[in-house]
């Protein structure tokens, strides 16, 4: 029987037909005239993204790539650092800072909650000589938003340390003005609202951040900023781009300006919320109550049912992807995604996958109850 | 007028349209059943591609970036090197090496000149405590094909030595069995011979490699050769691939299983060999007349013509991208690819754009010589 392919996972998530299109053109050489011209325009349309009047770096990567470079462009080998720790992508910060000897100091956060600011005060008040914090702006593995805003209202006090923001989940979902906010360095990727297929990682930066990377004695090359911003200056990469990737970012770039990044935050905000709400009306409890993040929805799996279940059920019978818990949160959550290219339709579809996966399972749930209450907020 | 764009660059190259629809289907997750089944095949297809019983890494990334790992992956701070340098690319290795405090030793080889494989054995009787020699299969800024099988005959012989070769332009285009021939590291991408959008980059590796990389201290994270072989055996990555380019892979793999590889390299090399002998018809000299690469013929410019003109006539008036020379080499040549997803009249095109940029600078040309002499070879 036929079944539509659906994606909720938070990344890749789904790409807008015209911009698979024009990724599918005949290839063009990156020094080509038609080449320089994308380049040219999909730089200012990543300041309008980010919001910032600097060069955002581009690197044929995973989002990791990008965080890499942000640990190995900053700091020298001892150097002390702090990492927000609640979820999988704060573990892989304090990963990245190992393996190139920066000493963490880890903030422990249970799962599902956001970092209270003050903790991050209290600990630069007794270690000043931190050099950077570091932070999810979404931690996509429990759905929580973290307060970057207030924690950079921290950072900024202190000369000597700079704020290092995985927005790979935030950018393109909710507003991460990143001068305006200091930022010092806010890492994206392709695949997530930047409506593109997985390729290509971010890196914007605040002028303090670039006087952080001017004393920076760590190895790196691949993903060296300092060469990729002269080259980025001249329309240029340091080595090849990914070239189609970067064509299909022009074309989502143009997408995004046209609906306005305000519009494209309230848009999908209204579905995070509808998400959420129609949950509730099931009678389900979110995961991350207290700072919901707009970019994904992790869900507790009702009691007697594995998370890993539903994920199952729907990849399995409906050929729909969900994403469940990952590590400590495994089976005990699901999650799905709401930004990028998606529309009120979108969520419906989510809201009832997840009734019907419920119901499959055993779970005695009222059918239509939770998209009646998507609705409610999307209409 | 309408004047097509015609691509004749050593990468990107031209991509075959069914490839472009492959990568243009709607996206799928990266844990769905029907990726695991891609990368099943992929992993399957790049065996037989670098000729080898072992697993074949993929990074998203360009060529550099697995250029590096093969650094990091492998080496200590500290460590020796030696380092074939004839071109750009051999300068591309002495610097990661630098920047990872590896003390490389470089061999300096005049550009458009092969190294003498006496010259590593030599290196090697003096110095037995070099780790690794570092060599290019093909020297893309030279059009050089470097005496890698020989090299690997020498280095075979010294337990504590590997051979790390870039082969980003020689994978899928000669002869280059990495079990074989023991090429302990040899790095693609995928922008070449393999007829994809930059964005993807590879790594085989021998059994001995994997005993190196068992013992080397330098940091990676990105690219770390040991992770990605955990989870490139369960159908995975370390992070988000670049599922798109994968999808592409799959399909041009297929392709060169179904034309056979030796029929691959048969074609490329005629391909070559006809282009080489349009240029000497056409009175002009090759620039690596005694050890060419089959994949980009490296054209020096005739007496008082500038080789970059060569490709900026091409480039304004035919829509047509060659490639100039680079660094020392910039003015003196010009460079024309033949590989991948090129045939006979491919070409007869590139030969006859020659001819006719020539004759609009103000060279004497017959025309039609270049093609007449290439078509002796292609009949």
């Amino acid at each position: 029987m036929q079944k539509k392919y659906l994606l909720f996972a938070p990344g890749p998530s789904p790409i807008p037909p015209k911009v698979l299109l024009a990724m599918a053109e005949p290839i063009i050489h990156h020094r080509a005239p038609a080449y320089i011209k994308v380049l040219e325009e999909v730089r200012e349309g990543l300041k309008y993204l980010f919001q910032t009047k600097n060069e955002v770096l581009i690197f044929a990567s995973s989002g990791t790539g990008a965080m890499e470079g942000a640990v190995t462009n900053t700091l020298c080998a001892g150097d002390k650092a702090l990492v927000v720790q609640g979820g999988k992508f704060g573990e892989r910060w304090a990963n990245i800072c190992k393996g190139y000897g920066v000493h963490a100091k880890i903030i422990h956060v249970e799962w599902g909650r956001a970092v209270d600011p003050e903790m991050i005060k209290k600990a630069l008040e007794v270690e000043p000589a931190i050099k950077a914090v570091f932070i999810q702006a979404s931690e996509t593995s429990t759905g929580v938003r973290h307060p970057v805003k207030e924690i950079a209202g921290i950072v900024k006090n202190y000369e000597n340390t700079i704020l290092i923001v995985d927005a790979i989940t935030g950018i393109g979902v909710f507003d991460l003005p990143t001068d305006k906010w200091n930022l010092d360095i806010l890492v994206g990727g392709s695949q997530k609202a930047l409506m593109l297929p997985p390729g290509l990682a971010f890196a914007a930066l605040t002028d303090k951040a670039w006087r952080f990377i001017e004393k920076s004695t760590l190895p790196k090359f691949y993903f060296d900023f300092r060469k990729e911003l002269k080259n980025i200056k001249d329309n240029q990469s340091a080595y090849t781009p990914a070239v189609s990737l970067v064509i299909g970012l022009r074309e989502v770039l143009r997408m995004i300006k046209e609906e306005g990044l305000e519009h494209v935050f309230a848009r999908t905000a209204r579905m995070a919320k509808a998400t959420r709400e129609a949950m509730k009306a099931l009678g389900l409890q979110l995961f991350a109550p207290d700072s919901p993040s707009d970019a994904v929805t992790a869900v507790v799996a009702p009691q007697g049912i594995d998370g890993q279940k539903v994920v199952k059920v729907l990849r399995e019978k409906h050929n729909i992807t969900i994403a469940g818990g990952q590590d400590q949160a495994k089976g005990k959550i699901f999650r799905i995604a709401h930004f990028g290219y998606m529309d009120t339709y979108d969520i419906v579809t989510a809201v009832a996958a997840v009734e019907l996966a419920l119901k499959e399972l055993g779970h005695p749930v009222e059918l239509g109850k939770g998209v009646k209450a998507a609705l409610e907020v999307l209409s």
